[in-house]
């Protein structure tokens, strides 16, 4: 099992591959992990070098996200039944779509910022899928297999209050500075044996608040990648959210909502762990 | 009055200033007018240049979006009282927001695609803003003034039964390839008068559709930017589309939404003109 993980400050993460505890540098084979890379077969490429310098220092670096900014960030709602359910949502008859800033990603250890004047902010624990290649119209469910790069833990922060309070859509309460933490890892495609078999889980301040498994998805992985397709081209560097299973804030009485000095942590089976502790934003 | 424009083929456009019909090419201050080139005062630099050398045969290029690729697109609906009634829709007590994928942005004289299976594509006239500094939690609305870089002609295309029968949110039928032409130019937001006094047209095979003034927007241009930074960082290079007037095929019971061979003609006050033939989806 390796990983691809980018190393450093904001803005000028290094490239690196993860195996066995140990951080190759990519830099003699790219500059990022981006569309070009991902699109030119540099998952395969990297993997397939065998005189990749270790990356002196990695264990003490700051983890970005796994990918450099990616072109759009589109995600589908109410994809668990338990978390539909939870919401007091009807259970959808084709997937719910909607997007966040591109601009909130960031890394898993990152803090995230608790908007100014937030009363409901709240995680949600999500599989994340990295577009490969190229996908529009695709024919059928099965062809998504040859556009997915790969997966990575995502954590699709909301809040509530602007998400279903503040009029229309929902994206105004997905889109806050830092709200979408991304990795640790992209794991490729092919060294996940199942993708639509991962257990997920997040805990706030130590207490399990989700607990889920992706096979329980309403829509599956195959299934939202061919039907976004019919609705917008999947560039690579995309990334999708596929949903979250139940246990948010939103769905439980009486648990409370996300305040300065919280820690959630999310875990994805193969995909490893994040922890972010969230703040006030400045 | 002049312009900043793009001029070439798809990716490989070059960076022009327009003034009394003359293109001067901008290849010695700047490869793109993107996100780097706005926040380092590109737009003044590039004006108060006087050795810009004229670029030929510029008369017989394709035209491209203004700006490179921009970070985020995002858009307010329901923004002018006529539109929201005549598509019975409340009208809105804050901005309704939503977001379009930033890779739809085309030329203002590229084809647009009707969607396989669309039998609603549907025309949006609409004031864009360019953002050119960072914005975040904005004091006053007086302050959207030092972060807008300018204005330009955006046609938020629309496919209604994707956006409001297929479930859910509205972007599903806001993010379709190729829908959003913009251009032909960027205008410097001080070369414009008074951005909430811009008569806004469109016509549909000749046929005048929609005819507008940005004074009857329902939350301004300063509110707009100041509303939106309170919920998501505004980045250079990101596009506000601020809403339609009435006239839309939706509102208007008995006009045939657009089909192949179409052609729609945009107009805005000091930001040029548009004209982009409906093609369906290859």
């Amino acid at each position: 099992m390796s990983g691809f993980a980018r190393l450093g400050d904001p803005g000028s993460e290094i490239p690196v591959l993860q195996r066995e505890g140990v951080s190759y540098d990519l830099r003699s084979l790219t500059p990022e992990i981006d569309a070009a890379f991902l699109a030119s077969g540099g998952l395969d490429r990297a993997r397939a070098a065998t005189d990749l310098p270790v990356l002196p220092g990695a264990a003490s670096m700051r983890v970005g996200p796994p990918i450099a900014r990616p072109g759009k960030i589109v995600c589908v709602g109410l994809n668990y039944l338990d978390h539909a359910q939870e919401t007091g949502a009807t259970v959808p008859h084709e997937p719910v779509v909607f997007m966040k800033d591109p601009s909130t990603m960031v890394g898993p250890f990152d803090n995230v910022a608790i908007p100014r004047g937030s009363e409901k902010t709240d995680w949600e624990v999500e599989l994340g899928i990295v577009i490969g290649r190229t996908a529009r119209y695709l024919d059928a469910e099965k062809d998504a297999d040859s556009v997915i790069a790969g997966y990575a833990i995502s954590h699709d922060v909301s809040e509530r209050e602007f998400q279903l309070e503040r009029g229309g859509q929902w994206d105004k309460g997905k889109s806050c500075e830092t709200f979408n933490p991304f990795g640790p890892v992209l794991v490729a495609a092919d060294e996940i044996d199942d993708p639509q078999n991962l257990g997920l889980w997040l805990r706030v301040n130590g207490v399990e608040r989700q607990v889920g498994t992706t096979s329980n998805m309403i829509f599956s992985i195959r299934h939202i990648v061919w039907y976004l397709s019919q609705f917008m081209v999947l560039n690579p560097g995309d990334v999708i959210n596929t949903g979250t299973p139940a246990g948010v804030a939103l769905g439980l009485p009486g648990t409370p909502y996300l305040v300065a000095g919280d820690v959630v942590e999310l875990e994805i089976e193969g995909l490893g762990y994040a922890r972010q502790e969230f703040v006030a934003a400045r």
